[in-house]
């Protein structure tokens, strides 16, 4: 029914694309594996195809389960807007406002979740093959996925501040090979981003925001890529999550809160966090854990504040201050040449009366951490009620501020063997000297003994 | 008119885009208006529209104002080339070349400039509305805008060697968010990219060059990226300015000369400049000013040579070779792994005699300036007639060269409590050792006494 | 007989696009020259055109020959999958596969080539212009160039893991400015992509694998930027490889297996190799070489381990693990903060017996290499069948190894007046140290010492 490959679900003749994108899309892909079922004819015959979704509003009531390769779904606008703000705006005053809802190219997700909890169920897009090859070449591109609303989960919290509704916008289920997201835009859903077992994929320039959590990598993958995205999670999820990965390239990310973490690699190995910029409201910004190792995190800017706005006051991720903004659980890790901003109110440190710690090395041995600046301020924290202005003031305040006293590196007993190199003065730094090699930053006074030394 | 929010200025009833394509885009706009005014309906109703520019040329008469989220305008093909080599190509010779202009899906800006000089009157796409929430997702992808002609500014220049005419590519005047400008390419305008209060902003993948001003962001914003864009501004203006913004992210970029700076920042804080290369003719290429503070510069490489190119020869952007490279005004900074290569010819310091800085902290405390080289070597430079091959020599140029003495780094007494490590041989840090940390760079010799000490 | 300058190869009415696509571009290429005739008609005249692919099978029969500027030829998807790994699926199992093939917009490279074997017969895109201006802003974007097949080298592989074929994918043979190469697929070329002198290019976010050689650009050029894609070339071949160049911006790529080197540069001068992920089975895995002088080179994450996958046991690119992963010939180059690990069996060092090199400064001087951690682990090396799965297994394995000992810095008497810090202990450094800078590692024990000094 398609002379050329090419789709639009505004025009297709199966299905309504407003009231369910998801039975259109699904038409479609029954239609490709009708028409391409011969392979090997001339070295070819399964090219796939591509949908597009032209800027509108569509509702998906049923799942898209994606079993073609070489599939290319792409619409016309990200389409972000923050629901999260809105919804914080008392209703008597949303008449006022120019509009209520993202846009672009949406898909509302709006799939009735099974009973049974299962999280794969509540994903708009679900992309499942087994046998061989993997299926490959899937690309996602420059359409929103918006989860609408939260819903209530018990705590008390406004339903619409829970980032909970058991929606996840793509879930990959199988060994996949060369996939690509790029350009999307992700919004208000449980789980905006689930793959299993990647080879290869980029996830590259997208906007994945005020989602429970945004990027995660799970069961175990090679040679990928998380570049040049706008990330940021809800308080009790991941911003970019990863497992079992190795040669993983995570960079130029401009991650910013409210996660639990802004990086959390487990069993990781071989992979790179650099050159991204990562602001979180909590302790355990990026967390190294279940042995990963050899890893490179370098010139990454931190900078850990507090909540600005209203209705998150009070919120955290369980961590303390003594937790780290950089928690290392594996070994031969390189640690080079970040900036740490911890800009905190004395008063709210926990445990109180405690000094904050930056990075943590808790287990594991050989790690190279160098050449790391730590700057660390006591500011009196205000909060306010417009979640953008707050923020910028918040980001942009360095007046009226103390000197913090920190520790720049702890290393604990189960971590040895490790190097630290002027990434913090020597008070600044918590290692047993005869397991550890320190040299510390050399501070004002320095100069003339080394001198006399090397002279 | 539109069944499905995609438009063509080619095939719009109203208006001609050839002679105004502003008047079309200002009609389609018009008509999403129209048709999109409820929202609420179904968690929907405003998901805006996309406007496509096939390859062509478009002059623009209208000034393009747009007041609606999720609009996004697209072409194909950045369709830039020289315009200013081409302009310095005698006209005899024009009939001799292929083209004599840019390409590509372009808009040719002709706007009638008010009297009263407003900049933004100027703009051939003005972004402006004001209320709540402020306009989301607005996106620029992948055709030109060019202001053709320069005009002369008084000073004797040839009129298209001047970069000024007035015209400003994309003015965004109030608070926005999660805008992209990707693919895109500018040429000959004066101000290329001009976005006042930016949350959440993405510059990337664009090529802007031969305009006055390339990307400035103003007024105050946050958590925004500029990154693999291909940038080269004029003699006058920035290439990447940015002021009052927090958790910005400019990575990645290629910055080539001319501009009077590659990137100057302003009040700037908790942001990154890691990873690109700049490239300039002049001191004064990075920028901290007005108390930029907690920023890390990492892994950038600076290059600053001189103009090859015959009708530039004796333009300078005012600043001697005393001023630095890099200039930091600000306090808590981290400048750590760049690498700075100046080759210049030493006849030609300015003031006579002086040794050139690289890396100056004019004010502020506690900069941590570490692991950074620097080569100097003083080299009998050369101009020619073609901007290309001249430039293309001149950088690769290292052969019967010598090395140039320099200051590596230089602190101003009104800086203080920094720590600069590796970064310069103690002849070459300039810096009171009282209120400074400092670990000179060894050298030869070095190794012996310090072998000495640690054993 | 286009009204608006946009073309599909589906509709165009001369030839047949999917017995060979060639024939029909070139027909378009035609149409555009013969209606872009006049130039500086109202500032305008030849602002080129697009062609679109859709997603199909396109056999390529004759040569497409572009020679006009502002072209962009984009399709509907990149289409890689990995054909290496389904050539060595025995033939009986294959209709038990989902599909054989590359897929999204893909061309099916089928060239007669020439009895001369002449590199650029072999091209499926060639770009050819010579006079002024350069070409510009030719754009190639989100389509699939498959070369099917490979072709017995005379060595006793089997045919199709030779990567040999005598194709290339876009081969651009005079000076260009402003080119883009994004979102491209590559697979089973001898040559995927091959630029001579390039100006301001960009190759952005592609998938380049399975070809003999991946990226070359030749001759000379500058100011270009090769960033955020996923590359690995054959065992012959290069990854990246430059010539000449100034200004190379090599970033955020992640460069896997198995080419013979991951990055090599050849003259190349004031470029950046930064931010990489780069995973090799050989020594020699970024090559600065021929006086390539003033690079940075920062913060890449090095891998070199065993090629676990059956078909290409054995295979190697000649060198030993005496030459370095990292090999530089040139001068004042700054290898800043890179992390290497290098993991493999000590039985297979070559020569038996030898300390493997990781850094090696073979000739020049001034050299700045600082902050660099070496891991080297001993493992016993298994292989598999399954590329995927052995890859992965391989990345992941730490368990059950111990510690290598390595040079981590050897510098040749040919080189001098390096400086060599905080990059490998005393003993891991071979230099001479009456003519190199060195300062060693500190390790456990250093600290003491130190403190007694610096009070």
């Amino acid at each position: 029914m398609s002379s050329n490959n090419c789709y639009d679900v505004t025009t297709w003749p199966v299905g309504n694309p407003s009231e369910d994108v998801g039975e259109v899309i699904n038409s479609i892909i029954a239609d490709i594996k009708d028409r391409q079922t011969v392979t090997d004819a001339n070295n070819g015959g399964k090219p796939g195809a591509v949908i597009y979704i032209p800027p509108g509003d569509y509702h998906l009531r049923t799942q898209v389960v994606i079993d073609v390769s070489f599939l290319r779904i792409h619409g016309s606008g990200h389409g972000f807007t923050s629901s999260s703000i809105r919804f914080n705006v008392p209703e008597d005053e949303w008449p006022d406002l120019h509009e209520l809802w993202p846009g672009g190219s949406r898909i509302l997700v709006d799939i009735p979740l099974g009973g049974d909890g299962e999280e794969s169920k509540g994903a708009a897009f679900y992309v499942e093959r087994s046998g061989s090859p993997r299926i490959s070449s899937v690309e996602f591109s420059n359409f929103c996925i918006d989860g609408v609303h939260f819903n209530p989960d018990g705590s008390g919290m406004p339903s619409e501040n829970t980032y909970v509704n058991g929606k996840t916008g793509i879930y990959v289920a199988n060994a996949n090979d060369s996939f690509r997201v790029t350009g999307m835009g992700f919004v208000y859903l449980e789980n905006a981003l689930t793959i299993y077992n990647a080879d290869a994929l980029s996830i590259h320039d997208n906007f994945i925001a005020e989602c429970g959590s945004c990027i995660e990598l799970r069961g175990w993958g090679q040679a990928s890529k998380i570049t040049d995205n706008l990330v940021g999670a809800g308080f009790k999820g991941h911003s970019i999550y990863a497992e079992n990965h190795g040669g993983l390239l995570i960079t130029t990310n401009n991650v910013f809160p409210r996660g639990a973490s802004s990086v959390h690699l487990d069993g990781v190995t071989r992979s790179s966090v650099t050159n991204n910029r990562l602001h979180s409201f909590y302790p355990g910004m990026l967390i190294l854990a279940a042995n990963s190792s050899e890893n490179l995190v370098a010139t990454n800017h931190f900078l850990r504040d507090h909540e600005p706005w209203t209705p998150f006051l009070g919120v955290d991720n369980g961590l303390n201050d003594l937790h780290g903004l950089l928690c290392v659980s594996g070994s031969n890790n390189s640690v080079i040449g970040n900036h740490f901003s911890e800009i905190i109110d004395s008063q709210s440190i926990r445990p109180a009366g405690a000094t904050p710690v930056i990075i943590r090395l808790m287990a594991g041995a050989g790690n190279f951490v160098s050449n790391n600046h730590v700057v660390a301020l006591d500011v009196h924290s205000e909060s306010s009620d417009s979640c953008f202005s707050a923020q910028v003031d918040a980001l942009l305040t360095t007046e009226a501020s103390d000197a913090l006293a920190v520790t720049a590196v702890m290393v604990d007993s189960e971590s040895a063997r490790n190097t630290i190199l002027d990434s913090g003065s020597d008070a600044q730094v918590i290692a047993d000297r005869a397991v550890n090699a320190l040299r510390a930053t050399p501070t004002v006074g320095f100069q003339a003994a080394h001198a006399l030394v090397a002279q």
